[in-house]
């Protein structure tokens, strides 16, 4: 975890705190289902949840103390809440083993992750859909292999991003179902000293599904899926930011992040606008993807589980979360606040001279009986001129003092093969997919 | 792709020809449609679909030569059926972009790869059902870290696993629905040229969905979705390989690969016989994960597509498809055919003299009245000599000719704790989750 | 393997006739010394080699034919020998154990490939240094976050590249000696049947140095880092591909791919001419980094060995050696013939109406006696309006009329902090840094 | 980076501290040297050194506040030294940009890192070199496929080790010298404002080499080379881990990681003593080598650079060289302590009856007079009877029983062919080639 890349509410999900205090939830609610199925005391539930609703501080120093000397984490948890809560917290734990606490803790935190996340796709989904129809019907060139194609508008291309976050937001809610099971299950899974019911009363107080079938800890393939999916999101959004950093080169400029008004780019060049919040988030998606790897070699644990996967969770699923809620929420205000330069987009597409729209005069001199070769000749014999003069001529004049090209076409007729609305007689049909 | 880790059904999704005779059928339903809306000659049409009914050979070799001539795989394709068909065929692609048969086309082999990795998951599933059932409650020892815990049976291994490639076949659907959409829209896909209800007529022919937005290119972020599912299937794979391997070793030897009754393990060497199948699944696995980054990295691609993708995707889309197909045929094969040795099972649970039932000695003894600190001491002096012993002595026996332990337990009483019939009593329950 | 991205020699070394050739040798190398070692008769290796130097045609298909009875690859290869060269054959491999053969084999294919590949970054390097020369004082802006920085020349860019691919170079030979190793010692690596002095043998004749020591396999340490090394080689590739792609972007068109005189870069654009040699770079580079994880997951092969490795390795060996050659080869006919745009670097530099020496006249205002604060708003108020005027005024020609500035600094030091020439005093410098 | 796998020495070195103080004595050198050329006053580079003799604590909070002010890290840190130092500090930096006194850093960091990791192989390979010395002759099974094949020492899996990691140290010598490497070259590396004399200088007093050609930035395939090698050596680390994990199963045991007499294993399972170091090691080598691709991918950073890099290198470079550092002690410490069991080794060995000395019976029976196929059948009958008795018979005993075999073999001719010494006649060898 970077500090400068993580934001508060995810981090709080992964503090020791945060997990003593969903460990205790997990042992409280197993003694009530315990208490209830007569195993233990109704007591020892009841002296629980009454000293929980002390609202009481979690002291991790002396926790940690304990561990110190048990050597085991769940134990030494164990032992401060019986000094805080008294007798009845013998009770606490029966039948149950460590990976029950901490996996069924693991999918409560990761669920609570994921709603964080699908939160901020929301959020970006929102800033994406508002700023496609603000520029729904900008023009912009459309590119290729970086090499001008045919117009676009600057809404379709946040559009297309709109599109590709609501997917990314459909495999968030599949992996966050994914995760969210529980399992208290036994040493080996099989129930041996804990009744199924018990399973059944944490899962459902927690929010989770029951683990169908647990070995010692929950089936580490749903965890792979998971980090999968958020590897597949990272790339989601390099891309657009990606786009971004396309955009903002100084021989593009057609939007830029924002610069607020006193802002300075460089102490030294006063001409530097950097686009540096979109290529921090090009690598921050490389480590969200790099975590992809271990956690599908964590899935082939040996047997009823070895405890290799621990080591790589303990950095992951902190680190792959809190860099990617940092990652969105920052490609959210990159896109919220882009300056977006119409005119500039105009020119660029105007650069060169019109040829942009060769294609179609080719095909309106095909329409009105020239031959295919033909039609290909005159609208050649002057797009190269065009092409060497490095867009300081325009197509459309030259054709229009083309003899051969105006005896099958009038000027107005050639004026309106360079009318951009062409190409756009369909964005509302795009839009009206994507944003319904 | 590796032609010894390959079958013929897979591999046919991906040979030149399959491809091109996709190619056809989009360009001819693309005609059929561009036909009903006036675009183009209902015979143009017709000429294409007669050409196809005489089911004419595709002549790879003939569309390669051209090829090498117009440096343009799609307009080669084009100008051979065109021979073929006469001059009726000058109608097809009208408005086309070659990415839109380019990528439908991968979508069909995409869709069509799926389900055959579906069908090979259903096979799995049916074979892990049966042999969980038919070992249902053959007892084994439960291990965590390599170490003996607890029982188990052999039959819950392998329901875990088939929870497990339940969930992979869950993956898989989501996958291939990820993956399976058409996109006929043009160069830069603002259907400037070509009217969305094409689009729409292709992919219900073929079966697809309609991609709401596209660039020049349907978005890679399918794709990647696509190949990390992919990547933790190939770890559950992995999972249930190394899990036989691990039985199959020297000392465990609980289970073994199927070995025909001539079969030779080594010449030199007659007594081994070495887990060869489920080791080179491990290592499938390896390069079937190995293709998720590749994919991951061609999200990215610039503004309206590069084609940066398309190399990687020569390599991958066979290749992991393939693999992977492979993997599960011979996953199953292996557990359809696994020996399974029940007596060697139970031979290494009593290995450590009755040890694993010490928890269960423990807990009686406190229920009997005797002090936990008192009931742990009485059992670990018994426990120790037979650790000592290397499981030569047995801790019932040891019990019984304890007079402390006989002051508080009766010797049915003892008996009672070592009945593994205590670790099964929810083996019902959880296959009851597993199966329905 | 995908025939389109792959050349000859390389893909010569990795067909099955190569490796029996290399099993052949290794194996008749070994009969030598166990001959002079008195183990076997001298007849034996004087047998082998006289049918050997007849230049026998490898049958594959035979061989194939006999391993699909015998199961094993190695015993059918010995088997179809025997037949060919009668009984002195069967003193072959006495003492050996497949793998030695396997893996030195492996050994004398991966140098081979490495010796292919030091020399495609040689025949790379050879073009980069000329062009690095032809272009040593050609100007160019230099970019930061893709943003005009401060002037470079286009040499130098490529004299960047040189020295790292020179880098690359000392890393491959270091990757070649990594794998380059023989191993014969038997079963589990102790020369129990077989003498050290074999190895050294056949080690010396192939090339190869003693594996100091072998389990039953060399271990695969070595080929990780080989693996891993290609990995470094192919970013470098995508580094200065991905160069290439900026620079022939429209806007920015500097460079480009070579274009063919009667060569069409769309059918329907006239106007496109896409960099797909180096897109198509930028992938292959994916892949090739995509085989390192998986080498890196065949190290920890268990004990004495597991044969999870020889699967992956199927995969790799050929993929990753064949796809880097090629791209290497690609990079280079890319470099060798790029299309420079002189005329174009120096427009692009302009169009910032010489913002970009902002920072010198700043320092000169300084060093004029002007404080730093004034400095800084003189030039500041001249630079924001040719930004404004998007580069359509001149930095200079403001400064000349702005009698502030001019109070300090006559027209011809201003014109002297205009001067390119103060940039490239050090090119000379690191020319002979890169190139000795 | 996750305290419980972290040791002081490495993570001082990512401290913010260690960060400035090495930022210091780069600006600090680089002013010795401006003033060395007449740049600035000697007096500037004087007043630095005097301050700095005092041994100033940096204040991070201080200048993390002027950051807050500033948003850029090396000017606040500039202008806190400045209030430190007074009025000559303003001579700092001259002519610099940033990136060179960042990247200088990070190649001083990586370097320190370097010698702890270098100096963690040592203690590794001593630790390797006395055990293997130990266990030199102590007999145990090799394995392949994890099936018992042919007899080794103890002392030879550990010579294997230690040449692995003899291998590992030259890498990662080579690593250090590839990211060892000084650049103070100015905004785009032309050395416009800043002599090379500088970068010299500053080099030299570092221990560092000159960079001979950078950018704004040294080349990021140096880094993506070191990286790359941290993954192999986290390999190597993970294989012999396994090789404890799978010693330690409790049907082998003949290993274990170390257990301090009162420790206990599980507090419910008193028979429990888990492989949880060499497991915890094999989580983290997964980490280390999921850095390996993030790193790949910096290489191609956008022209002069683009700063993508930089937050990977926040996470990797300080998480990477922590986590091996941890692992290379921890995995020293097992290996010294670790208990190794000579008589269950044996035990192990001796569990299929002798078949291990199957084959050199054959031979025997061979060179006797009789006929390999008679040989073959005579071992294989008895052979056969102790793999079915699961090694309660003894082949050795059958043998002499049988009087077609002792027909050939004298029973001391048969008690030769059990002679362990026979695999351990080169030991000797293969420690001198290892060992030196």
């Amino acid at each position: 975890m970077v500090p400068r890349y993580s934001r508060p509410d995810m981090t709080a999900i992964w503090t020791p705190e945060a997990r003593f205090k969903i460990w205790f939830e997990i042992e409280a609610h197993a003694t009530e289902a315990l208490a209830d199925l007569g195993v233990v005391p109704k007591e020892a539930a009841d002296a629980l949840w009454a000293w929980w609703r002390t609202n009481p501080a979690i002291d991790v120093d002396a926790i940690d103390a304990i561990e110190a000397v048990t050597k085991h984490d769940v134990i030494a948890f164990l032992t401060w809440v019986a000094e805080q809560v008294g007798d009845q917290a013998r009770f606490m734990h029966q039948g149950m083993t460590s990976s029950d606490v901490l996996d069924t803790c693991l999918a409560v935190q990761l669920a609570r992750a994921s709603d964080i996340l699908i939160a901020d796709i929301d959020a970006l989904l929102a800033v994406l859909r508002r700023r496609a129809e603000e520029h729904k019907l900008t023009p912009t060139i459309g590119r290729s292999h970086g090499i001008h194609a045919e117009p676009v508008t600057f809404g379709l291309k946040l559009a297309e991003a709109y599109a590709e976050f609501s997917r990314c937001r459909t495999r968030l809610v599949a992996a966050r179902a994914e995760v969210a099971t529980c399992a208290i299950s036994g040493a080996v899974g099989t129930f041996a000293n804990v009744d199924p019911r018990v399973e059944a009363h944490v899962a459902a107080k927690l929010g989770l599904a029951v683990e169908p079938v647990s070995t010692q800890v929950i089936p580490r393939d749903r965890h792979a899926m998971f980090f999968a999916t958020l590897g597949v999101v990272a790339s989601s959004i390099e891309r657009l930011a990606v786009e971004v950093r396309h955009l903002q080169r100084t021989e593009v400029l057609e939007a830029e992040e924002y610069f607020s008004p006193g802002q300075k780019g460089s102490s030294a060049m006063p001409h530097k606008r950097n686009p540096v919040l979109t290529e921090n988030l090009t690598g921050l998606a490389r480590m969200v993807r790099g975590y992809v790897t271990p956690a599908l070699e964590n899935v082939a644990l040996w047997h009823e589980r070895d405890i290799s996967h621990s080591s790589v969770e303990r950095y992951i699923a902190p680190d792959a979360t809190i860099t990617l809620d940092f990652a969105l929420a920052r490609l959210t205000g990159v896109i919220d606040k882009l300056l977006v330069y119409p005119e500039r987009m105009q020119k660029n597409m105007d650069r060169m001279g019109g040829l942009i729209h060769s294609q179609r005069v080719l095909l309106a001199l095909t329409q009105a009986g020239v031959s295919r070769e033909d039609s290909y000749r005159l609208v050649q014999r002057n797009a190269m001129k065009v092409w060497e003069s490095d867009g300081a001529l325009s197509l459309n004049e030259l054709l229009k003092a083309d003899a051969d090209v105006t005896a099958a076409l009038s000027p107005e007729a050639i004026d309106a093969e360079f009318d951009l609305g062409y190409h756009y007689k369909h964005v509302d049909t795009i839009f009206a997919r994507v944003f319904g």
